[in-house]
């Protein structure tokens, strides 16, 4: 039974390939590094569908984020005509419900449905230090930003949030962690805070699975925010050893958190 | 009995000095438009209580936001020594408990502290249409901003937020209504969505009442953000005919609810 990427943008696309030979699944219009073997259209699940079959594929993973599509109605095929009031009403409810739809989805049409962390469940962190116990303040500064997340969990907003001296200074909304942490940069560059990322609460960890790399450290660190605090087995670490060699030039503690 | 103004930024000291007499306090190192009659220092609160008695305040009306002061231990006078640790603590426990032990910390002294709202009822909307009803669409991203404030009341964040499309966009945190619509209008130019402003669940209205006016309108415009929603009774128009100039200006509809 082959497997499939769905592939997003970001390096996961590719760690998802290192563990074993996959098709990879690209969207037009999306942005990634893979090339597609299985070109598809948003407006053509069906064909999708089909093509998958054909080639003998039975799981399916989704890899990296992608755009909400603009879907073109002239090219609509028939299989997507009929999910498409489903999955415009699930887009109204937030992403957990929208993301759920589409792996019930899949799912009905056969596919095994399987998620990044069961692929490759050595980019995961286990509770305790990864580059650095969190300092009082540090632990302070994560409880708050946690209790935000946790408080937004039920309107299913929010993978990352950060405080600093006990002040709430970022939630992430629709645009990300990294234009979140841009708009900290700018307008709180010496914050001295902490960054926590975790999985939205009631979240399927199939699709969309929290991630930090060295990129996530090198733009906290530009916020000021000189701690991270992640879901112990909830967050992927893309390139762990960079992500720690980046922890260490910036002089950024990471650690995981039950 | 005379009234004074604690004044911070903004207009809203100056609309409560068209309301009657007031002496205007301002602490060193804040920003703000009117001169201070008295002067004062937020390590010397002894002597600011003592100056407001000899002159025969009474009456005291916070208006217009202040960044969080920087001590300087060497100037503490006693009152402030002895009041630092409580102050402290409800620094790191939020926004509401601190201008609320701010609050109880004037009341101990002997003042009747009044919210601006009461000086100028005049600024509170009624419910209803402002400069123009809700669309549907409007509706529900009003809804979806509403219920991510409601979600975070319990732990004191968020005066507004924005939704367009059912995604939320934005949550205000620290840094301000400003700051997150600038944030908007940098990553997500065209959202075409609603900006809910209002109170903090549980929020004392005598301090840091939140307050749109004819800036927050452009700024939301700029923002692709067509449509305000304010609580009725809870948000001050600051000079309510150029915020309806300018909605109209810039095609903004606003409107009170319950």
């Amino acid at each position: 039974m082959k497997r499939a990427i769905i592939a997003g943008d970001g390096v996961l696309p590719s760690l998802l390939l290192a563990a074993g030979p996959a098709e990879i699944v690209r969207f037009a219009g999306t942005d990634g590094l893979l090339r597609a073997t299985v070109p598809a259209r948003f407006e053509q699940l069906g064909v999708l569908f089909s093509d998958l079959r054909t080639i003998g594929v039975g799981e399916i993973v989704f890899a990296g984020g992608m755009s909400r599509p603009m879907l073109d109605p002239r090219r609509l095929d028939p299989v997507t005509e009929q999910l498409l009031p489903r999955l415009t009403r699930a887009m109204a409810e937030g992403d957990n419900t929208l993301l759920s739809t589409i792996v019930s989805v899949f799912e009905g049409e056969g596919f095994k449905v399987r998620g990044a962390h069961e692929i490759r469940p050595d980019l995961l962190a286990g509770p305790g230090a990864i580059t650095g116990a969190p300092s009082a303040a540090q632990e302070l500064d994560a409880a708050r930003a946690r209790a935000v997340l946790e408080a937004l969990g039920p309107v299913d907003v929010g993978q990352s949030a950060a405080a600093a001296r006990g002040q709430v200074i970022g939630i992430e909304t629709l645009q990300g962690t990294d234009a979140m942490l841009h708009f900290i940069a700018r307008t709180m560059p010496g914050s001295y805070g902490v960054l926590v990322k975790r999985p939205k609460t009631g979240q399927d960890l199939r699709v969309d699975m929290p991630a930090i790399g060295p990129d996530t450290v090198v733009r906290a660190a530009a916020a000021g925010l000189h701690g991270i605090e992640i879901a112990a087995g909830g967050v992927l670490m893309l390139d762990p050893r960079s992500t720690r060699a980046a922890a260490e030039a910036e002089g950024v503690s990471i650690w995981a958190v039950p």
